[in-house]
């Protein structure tokens, strides 16, 4: 059930059942010879997808241009300043806080993104509950909550099982199974060399492109294959689907 | 030519032969009774990936949520703040620069975002030619075009034999139309009452809501149909792929 | 009634019988070879008093300098950023807002501030109604206007009549003709040449000034007299009148 | 010489001769029971265009609404946010430092100002000479410097002489006695009760109020005229002439 | 070697020899009923001076208030909106980087300040190597590391031995310990119960009070002593100078 | 009573009987040839302790780094932007309202944090009473006040009795001596030369070095010893005790 695909009146009729919203976010940066540069948003915009119908939920617009500033060093890069990406959180979540939805599931496509939406879940809990400063609290129920499709028991055995040490930690073996699963027409042919790309760590965005030369960390993403990918989408769908609803549960 | 589709040497190549590249930007909104909250979004992406393939140029990510303030009293709308919404454009824009593209070519699917895109097209500018400030000038050849897929000649004429008065300023039966096309499985039935909607101007979200309670602007989106849509559609791409290629081809 | 000549008890009675404002807005920025710096500014200043008189309103102080980016190639034209400008309107109006007042007509005497001022509505509109976010609504009474001295019927009728094609867009020789005739002690004689300037679009401040090398647009302002500017500002000022007080009545 | 009267060229004549430019910076607030809302801003223009007629110097729009949140009790108080004043006069003096300005004489007319323009001046230094972050240094050429019109060795005197303890320190007699010589149609009859107002410190608006029930702050501006006024404006036209020159000429 | 007891002629030297400092990184905020409010600046900066000793580094002035919104609930508490704190490291890391600073290297005393100090440094890397928008490159050399005092393989370790399951998450046994050694003389008693509070996750402040009602998260700091601290102390001190001493080694 | 080293618990009891608290807030940068770069911080710090002993008061965190644009051009000077300053003296001050905090009494170690400080203050009091925008006032009860250590008359004597001529505007004798006392093991050999520094007026950072090539302005801090800090020490605590005790009983 895709918000953009209702009717005003729909989403009323909604919010009389449910406060949840699932919310995709992903990035548009490169992702190594055969890798799409859309790959973050892709795999987070169809799994979110997913576990809308798996658990009956609504689906909001995805966020497609994440914090990608180290991957700045490769054309077609493109990332918002961690303030900017704060910003249209606070704007995504306070907006369809007024009209009642209080439970923001935000499906993730990209590891960079982690931090500032932390950040940003922070400077929207200091508004609406009026933390800081002499905003009125709106009361303490909105509650925002980050799942990387990637994350869980069963992804992390299926990774392991299917790839791993092949895996890495960009531009990985499994996203790009993903998105070869979703848009098998854009499967790319490219040389993968070394098979293996280097590992380590990295500070900002030149440095990054000296240790990474093709862009990938520590990856084989010669080894995806669309199969693998419907394996990947497929176990990631059910096992998101059911942490929503713990979400949406959870008391206290 | 999807961005998102592509790999970071793909991009690099583009670049050898064209700086130019097409920007969708849409809105969530509400769009009266049989509307999608998507529409706006919806018709920019679908017409920008045609115009792309016409002009043989590269597509951006979609910017998904727009500034809808005045929508905000309906349920599901969503909006970002004017600045919000200045500072994505101007990260997205100055992202691309970097890579070297130079000639942005928004095409806009909503009249709300006009005004905005305006003055994120000076705030860019003043940046990039070091206008106001100590940032130094990267030159002047950086040119930003805002073209709604609704405006062009043959779009008018087209709206006038098809629509007449019942077109309408929001939900407008061709945008309505459009969605049919694209998206025949999200088609509604709802009551459309009175069959053309008021007109008129109007200020902030609860003034919106109290001179047009069903959220439609001078429209009877009754008249839609996905077959009016296809005509929308293939009127406004060659004629938009037209105005990308002029704008690249500007001198001076 | 000019606010900076009132004492705060005159306002306070003022604002027993009326919430309404004028606000003029002009800009500070290159007109051409025989066109003031603060043509903009001073024809909106000038208008507004005459509106203000006529309208018995009261007249709030001249926002001095605009958004002028695109002038910043020529000697003593300044600008704000348009996030600057918003940030301006903003204090401007919700200072006034927290007297009472709610009815801002904002009376404009530059092009280029059109988009920002329509941005700075909706980000005045999103705080005081509570749109986004949590800050709590005021109500929905507050409301904005924007209106161009030269717009309305009778003033494109005016400058038909007497300048034809030679009017132009920018520098145009109407606004000359209106500050010759406030100012008559700052007539320039200086070379118009061509006679009428080249039109069209631009870009950023580098691309106008190689479009536009005097800084006119379209226009023929060596066609400029005091006695044409009297007929000007004696057009503008009853339509803007009338255009003020409906906007006192609007009802809904 | 006003910029506002200048062509764009006559500036470039100008700047051939001096890189110095007076600025008027006031506010648009309470004056007690027969001061003007718009004393400081009518006092720093007039003064500044004395100042700039005595020096013969440019002399730039006036900034007529400043830092006045403690007057917002009283009705008809405009006030601009410390940070959007100093947004404002970053534009201003970086837009005329592009075009080769490089001395910036601010004249006061309000107290309140002086913090925030101090903030300002720094704000500005860090940016233009790369003080902190990468911007670029300009060079270290530029300077700012704020001269309220009542200081000078003179005006003291001339206050201690003409009204003693009566001058007060907001509403003062003399500041109320400028406007009256430079706008006598404004002269308002009021009672002034008690003659002289109390004195002391305050904290926020509402602590304001409750101090100073009808906004003076130790004065007794019945005893303005617009002959004193003269005196004031007669003094200080020539002294801060003098200051301005010394600050154009000041070597190191 | 701390950078507030050196003069400007000592750092100077200091800087030809090495360009790495060590910046501590606190919070100011609840921690349970024997917890100091300061306990995360009082470790972190301790540790840092210790690690300075250590490693013969400079050692910068502590962040004493983090990013601590989820323990505004508790009397006392103080927080930075993750915005800002972002605008305080940008402003500490590049007013450094002007004398030629380049290695930062952050000891951290506050989960809650990770993600926020993530953010942080992918806005500096963006403003600093030019990433978006028209800032020019300073280089590709300046690099900033997050260091939490707690973790290393050796803390864990010892954690574990001490404490076992009654360390926790937030007013930990080993951080009261720590503050214990570091102050003798501000060891409370304090009612402890139960003695191990309960764990799990939380939302915004008010979620958080609910949860965990004398603000501990899985902790029982009954078991702290300053022998224990001590040990702590001694173990994280010589593992983070090693950890500072490879950072500034690091090739590539 | 440092805020640092309560429990939360001790705070609400401390809320009981007084809303007052003491903020220290000093700068980091160069202090001539043998002041520390920490002297404001250090002073301010142990000041402000002194008078939270001597009045019975909570002293919370110090504010290490403050407004130093000017002192740029030495080495170890860090700054904030006066905008970041006034960020963080805001969530300072508001997040310790929150609790039920009313009287905030800064004592300041550094002249160029006054001006921001001033802004500060009524950028929080437009927030807190609602002066400007839709924030709805939390009352009119908040109160900032800024107390320089080295001021009052008791202190203006001493300097004057102890250094005469030799006090100086920066890097002053008074200081240099204050720190001696309070950490006698970093007193500094170093050549003073000329004995007593030049004085006088100064603009950006660069302009600042020029004119005071060792950093002092106008001070003979070879005259400092640690016996007349700890008269100046002594002097300036019970003085400032009183100016908070009148502050915390300040009527209207």
């Amino acid at each position: 059930m895709l918000l953009q695909h209702q009717t005003w009146q729909e989403v009323e009729s909604y919010l009389m059942r449910s406060t949840g919203i699932i919310m995709p976010i992903g990035s548009t940066e490169q992702h190594g010879p055969n890798g799409l540069i859309g790959t973050d948003a892709i795999c987070a915009e169809a799994i979110a997808r997913g576990v809308g119908e798996a658990a009956d939920a609504m689906v909001g617009p995805t966020i497609g241009v994440g914090m990608a500033v180290h991957h700045m060093g490769f054309a077609g890069s493109m990332t918002l300043r961690p303030s900017t990406l704060m910003a249209i959180m606070r704007d995504y979540v306070l907006s369809l806080a007024r009209h009642g939805f209080r439970r923001f599931f935000f499906i993730n496509g990209h590891g960079g993104n982690i931090a500032t939406c932390s950040a940003a879940f922070y400077e929207i809990y200091a508004e609406w509950e009026g933390a800081i400063g002499t905003r009125r609290a709106e009361g303490d129920d909105l509650r925002c909550r980050l799942a990387n499709w990637w994350d869980g028991k069963a992804m992390g055995a299926l990774s392991k099982e299917v790839f791993g040490d092949d895996e890495g930690s960009h531009a990985t073996a499994s996203e790009v199974s993903v998105t070869q699963f979703l848009l098998p027409e854009t499967i790319k042919q490219a040389q993968i060399d070394p098979p293996r790309a280097p590992g380590g760590r990295f500070h900002g965005p030149a440095d990054y492109r000296r240790r990474f030369p093709d862009g990938r960390i520590g990856s084989n993403p010669g080894l995806a294959s669309p199969e693998k990918g419907r394996r990947f989408y497929e176990t990631s769908v059910p096992e998101l689907a059911k942490t929503y609803t713990a979400f949406l549960e959870e008391k206290v």
